[in-house]
């Protein structure tokens, strides 16, 4: 812990070349890794803290994940999902991420004055349902109102709190040359069906958002004794900004086969239109999982069972500079970086 | 809980009467109450749930407090304090409130683009001051961005975790007949410090927001071994609203004495300019805690060793119907009522 004395009042970001927050800093890409790395693990972190999508604490012999996510998607109702579903399956799935048992959430509105208490109900209803799907209670809450043109309808975060009953390490830093990397379904749908909606698009059938819960799945890959390594959620940046994040904490490369990666053929045609590569594109109820080779059939069985497009996409190797890398139909391999600008404002 | 089946999609307020929200709804009076009782806590709550600052939640054995807050005060730096120190005080305050020690929270970001970045870091290093002031860590977080125009700078949701060593239901509940009613200090700075900037005012000595953690002081108190019946702080609707929430919730009358209420002279010409009641303005560091008689003392001295205009305010007596009344200096008597409207909006 820094002591009171140690502050530098100046920015370590240079304000002259990046004086201001762009959209960019929110979209899970290289801005945003610059605002974490350097102001605030700095500040909030602690030595050697491994970065997670929720925090691991010890309380009296117990130990708990707590994470914490605000939401501002726009639109608030989209194809398969709205805001509110969304503020309990994305904290949910965080706290799966750390192998935990989700039990408790908290909610806390931002309220744009003029936003339609009807709106405002149907949202309510909404997070009630998730909540009860994903068996979580939301035991506290909060409420402000803003004036009109200070925000935006409505921005909601939700906080929470999960029992850690394993004993494993969950985290970039068990990744081992030779992992299998696993991700539980189709990629894409959830960014475009937003996309869909705000740029007007129409298609044979609907594309709807993946958003869901994926915290049973997790639950029962551990209670069948699998070995997880890593698992993180395939949110803001997708599948490449997430493999990124992994290789540069586990320090090895990820080698993914193109072929292997499944996305709707709807998906990658409206991908095609709007100019997305669906290896960036957000996913709300998709995650990877790195488990040792011994148990791939295992994990690709549980996941499956639940959506049938559960794949194996590559594996993990040695290398001496991290990086993802993707073998194409063809066999040219090329580097997949991480997101690097903003693709899709606003998503989540 | 509620079953799947049952929710009626109609909003259950009369959105004829009420159809949009209103910057009132998040003022901690009247309207908020209509938008807990009749929106969050039919669906959300549970039979007979006791409304408290925090959640109280058993964890394996272990009681721990739960609280979420989101912060979007205007302006982001004031006299006292700034949103940054406010989001871990408020935190630290739900959590201490249910008697509980604060030792973990979440902080969550919602910046709109064109935020200056070294206003965020001023606003990060302040926080980090305040919460090592109060004793608590910071373990996770989220960062989101709107475009411009959809947000205001920056709002922040902090949300605790706390432990409850203690053995006393300190809620509404346990208020009795005959107990004393002591505050912590004096009343109405943080409000007339936010107005005063807005508006421009000044002030021969200028006016600091009280915004404070009040965590020790608390657990002094519970090592005391004093008979804490009920605790909260006076913060939106202040004073008044806090006392009519209480008298409502443990049905009984709470009778406070005008002359013992200590406001600052600076604080009530304020107010007398601005056209306020010091006992509807919001305070950051103050509270009310219920003790019985025979504990007055011990509590007095013990927060009078961190403010010294801490003070007995007056005493809960018996009635038919649950209300608020104050004697004045001339022995007139006269109903305090819940805050009305909105007096000053997002003050935090």
């Amino acid at each position: 812990m820094i002591s009171n004395q140690d502050f530098n009042l100046s920015c370590p970001i240079p304000i002259q070349k990046y004086p201001y927050i762009l959209l960019a800093h929110g979209g899970g890409g290289k801005l945003m890794r610059q605002l974490i790395d350097q102001m605030f693990l700095p500040i909030f972190g602690e030595p050697n803290q491994v970065e997670h999508d929720a925090a691991t604490l010890k309380l009296n012999g117990n130990k708990i994940a707590f994470t914490t996510d605000s939401y501002v998607v726009n639109p608030l109702f989209f194809p398969g999902g709205d805001i509110g579903s969304m503020a309990v399956h994305g904290t949910v799935n965080d706290l799966a991420m750390a192998g935990a048992r989700p039990l408790y959430l908290s909610v806390s509105f931002i309220l744009e004055e003029g936003l339609p208490l009807q709106t405002l109900w149907e949202i309510i209803i909404s997070m009630k349902k998730a909540a009860d799907q994903a068996q979580v209670k939301i035991v506290t809450g909060d409420t402000k109102v803003v004036d009109k043109g200070k925000g935006d309808g409505i921005f909601i975060n939700t906080s929470g709190i999960g029992m850690i009953e394993h004993h494993l390490t969950i985290n970039p830093l068990s990744v081992q040359p030779g992992d299998a990397v696993i991700i539980n379904g189709d990629l894409g749908r959830h960014g475009i069906a937003i996309m869909a909606v705000r740029e007007g698009l129409e298609f044979e059938t609907t594309i709807e958002s993946d958003s869901a819960p994926v915290a049973d799945e997790v639950l029962k890959l551990l209670e069948a004794g699998i070995e997880i390594h890593c698992l993180r959620d395939l949110t803001r940046g997708g599948l490449a900004s997430t493999l990124n994040e992994i290789a540069i904490g586990a320090h090895v490369e990820i080698e993914i086969q193109e072929t292997a990666i499944p996305v709707l053929e709807e998906v990658k045609g409206a991908c095609e239109i709007l100019g997305f590569d669906p290896l960036y594109v957000a996913n709300e109820g998709r995650f990877a999982v790195f488990v040792p080779q011994k148990d791939i059939e295992k994990t690709l069985s549980i996941l499956q069972a639940k959506i049938p497009e559960a794949c194996l996409i590559g594996f993990v190797k040695k290398t001496s500079t991290p990086l993802v890398t993707m073998e194409s139909s063809i066999g040219a391999k090329r580097i997949i970086d991480m997101l690097s600008g903003e693709q899709l404002p606003r998503i989540c």
